[in-house]
């Protein structure tokens, strides 16, 4: 069913060698140019109490903790009472960013073939300096220069490209972020076409889609800006011209392919996910109340950082920055840290030759409509040893027993270095053959989540990051892939 | 674009007599059945002071007043910062309404000709007594009890449609309500088709698309929420088989069959349109803070009702209700009573042949996400006495002075009347040659706005009921409408 009549512009992979006109033939020359970069980027993190942090502060009556120029975000606390949890009532710190930035990807043809501009970014929370992002990750306290800095490079591309006849919108969606740790944070996401020249700056580079997808397989490198605006990109299959690799690599690629094909069938269909979507939304009670920070129960503030009594789930801390290369030299912030790494996983299936996907209806205290759809696993496994055995997620088992060759993507990602300190986790897609179907969960097609991702609020962060990570198999086939099956894309 | 690989169901109108089978061959029976409902039900509505409100408190912290069950709603304020706005800060007073219901109609075919089962209900704000409600139109709070009075009628079709098999979901989605008056209320929005028998209960009635349609231009019969699950059912357009009439009806006609159909282009594409709504939503700045109803500027609690200083706007009051044939026998409550009668008008025109609608992106303090797509215009013209000229509507003037024969529709109909007491606005679809697009208007087609209905929070209620209007002219082609086109629903 069209939501609007004429069919968005599509970027198709099609399988071939990489072409010249790239930046980089060859993924060694990339990381090399990131190495040269990061000798040149110099960014020294400190953790420093919360009392310590220049320019913030905490409010005498609240205990919140803001900036003394009342922008960028706040600390906050929040009430969450959630009766059908196995926890159904607490409280916890919550960040609060009112202002909504832009992510946003520039992509231009090279002899054909569509690059991404992508830019070669530190931030204070990464666990290896310089990451792969966007070409813009602005909010707006930096785009309206509140930081007094540099201004934010290509973003008039963005700000501007509604009315600009020489680019094109390829995807333009607000999308939540993390719920249980942001309040109604949302970001513009956006992918945006130019036809004409494009300087480039020091600090960034063009790489093609399959470029990219391969790098998704390296730890901590595509950050999770840049995840969630590749997955906001609408992409067809490939052609299949008889290059599929014979055996199971190959059947799993053509069911990948199958399901990215909008004139493919699932299981259900577009009714029936929408109105389930609907239901789970009207029938899940989760009361939300924003607190002072100074009212939490069960946190303390001590030793320059707010914890939870029993040391689980994160920390609120304080760091301190000096940086070269970004859009000021120095600053400090609060950061949330969490304790332990995460999984992140969908199960998928072959289900009539079209791979599925096991979603699940998640709710978190930031959402703006009670739910958004979820990885089929999502979740801190050492935090379950704090909680109730009921508590424990669903199918996380099936995904940490699974068998070695039913794994079909393994990678450590990092999370929003920009609020998040050392948060990564565990990105898996694992193939089952599971015949249950949850109420809170549904097998969708990726072409079903695609559909959702041009609209906000349906696909929650850590499914859009994971979906940018399945797209990325459909030219490597996953364990099975053969060399030499490197991506092209063209339109 | 697809937005999930299959088509829903679609309800097609053809034209034609009414067959047998219907209810009511004739309206005038219909009519008939009404007033005997009439004359068989009773509802005494006394307005009284607030503080007199039998079950009802203020809070005596915060002045917001509530029902003793903390059940129901609440009513509080509101602290608006809106800087690009002609008046920038304001407060008011605003329902809270945490709880979400179900509006929804049941559809059965008889004789192959699809029925929605229609409920002649009573409510303390409706100007007239009964008006046409959908089959089930429950609070939470109804459909749990909290009443304590009768079960709700037909509850079950909506509650189990999901995995009934004697039943298809034709529409399942959360709308918002009136963002001005309401914070964050959203309400489920459904229609449900059924296969088997229906059981018919004294107040029920059975009518084609086509009857409701024809009553639409009835004032304050067809009730809101009746209006907003119409609009959510997926339409197409007629068989247009030489029956057209000839001259302006007949070729406004065919542009408004042709606008609901999916393949006919708009002048915007769906893309250009979900890009227009996320810009005007990031760069929208609107801040609100909920406040205690006691912290309220240039308002005043007197003669046991809340009114603004200048006698504007609206005022809360309270009322006390007895009630024969309905949930509970008596009981009080506040409302909002608006002052003035407002206008609800969409221009539209003809665009090479496919008519186009011309929309509007309004923010309003209750909305979940910034702004919503609005009619042209939507106000109360008295309003603008008491405001600076600058904030005088656009477009206000070229609907209050359209030429008599360029208007397609014109119908005086009540907003819900279970929370705002004779709330009555003018609708109007006035057919317009204008060129201009400001930045936060867009000419859209039918089908686009139909496209739109089936996610959340795209397009406000006063929209939705305009547009179930505007459908309703595909039988009768406005003004010169021919008698003896009555339609019949057929899928």
């Amino acid at each position: 069913m069209a939501v609007i009549s004429r069919p968005p512009p599509r970027v198709r992979i099609a399988e071939s060698a990489l072409s010249n006109g790239c930046q980089f033939t060859r993924l060694a020359d990339f990381h090399h140019w990131l190495a040269d970069v990061a000798e040149r980027t110099r960014m020294d993190v400190e953790q420093v109490p919360l009392e310590a942090m220049a320019g913030w502060a905490r409010d005498p009556a609240t205990g919140n903790i803001g900036h003394h120029s009342g922008r960028f975000f706040t600390v906050e606390g929040i009430d969450i009472r959630y009766p059908a949890h196995p926890v159904t009532q607490w409280t916890q710190p919550i960040i609060n960013q009112g202002e909504v930035g832009i992510l946003g990807i520039l992509v231009k043809e090279f002899d054909g073939v569509p690059h991404c501009l992508m830019q070669a970014k530190n931030e204070p929370g990464n666990v290896n300096g310089l990451q792969l992002s966007p070409t813009v990750q602005a909010t707006r306290s930096n785009y309206t220069r509140v930081h007094q800095g540099r201004p934010v490079p290509y973003l008039d591309y963005f700000r501007d490209a509604f009315e600009d006849p020489s680019t094109r919108v390829l995807a333009d969606v607000r999308q939540s972020e993390q719920g249980a740790w942001f309040y109604r944070k949302r970001n513009r996401n956006m992918v945006v076409e130019v036809f004409g020249d494009v300087e480039l700056i020091d600090g960034y580079c063009w790489l093609t889609l399959g470029q990219l997808h391969e790098l998704l397989t390296v730890p901590d490198l595509v950050n999770m800006d840049a995840r969630t605006v590749l997955s906001c990109l609408p992409f067809s299959g490939p052609e299949v011209t008889g290059t599929l690799n014979a055996g199971m690599g190959g059947a799993f690629r053509e069911a990948l392919v199958r399901s990215c094909d909008p004139d493919e069938q699932g299981v259900h269909d577009s009714m029936e996910i929408l109105s389930w979507i609907t239901e789970i939304r009207t029938r899940t009670d989760v009361f939300t109340e924003q607190i002072p920070l100074g009212a939490l129960r069960r946190w303390h503030w001590a030793d320059g950082r707010i914890s939870h009594d029993t040391g689980g789930f994160f920390d609120v801390v304080g760091v301190s920055v000096e940086a070269a290369g970004r859009e000021v030299g120095s600053w400090a912030q609060p950061m949330i840290r969490p304790v332990g790494m995460g999984v992140i996983a969908f199960l998928v299936k072959r289900i009539g030759g079209v791979l599925h996907v096991l979603t699940h209806t998640r709710a978190e205290p930031g959402y703006a409509d009670v739910v958004e759809l979820a990885p089929t696993v999502q979740c801190t496994p050492e935090t379950y040893d704090l909680l109730p055995p009921e508590a424990r997620p669903r199918y996380l088992d099936e995904v940490l027993n699974a068998d070695p060759s039913r794994i079909r993507f393994e990678s450590v990602l990092s999370e929003e270095g920009g609020r998040f300190f050392h948060a990564r986790n565990r990105y898996m897609v694992v193939e089952t053959d599971l015949e249950a179907e949850d109420p809170e969960f549904r097998w969708l097609t990726v072409h079903q989540l695609e559909d959702l991702l041009r609209h906000s609020y349906y696909v929650n962060v850590q499914a859009r990051s994971l979906s940018a990570c399945l797209l990325s198999l459909v030219g490597t086939a996953g364990v099975t892939a053969t060399a030499g099956t490197e991506l092209l894309a063209t339109r």
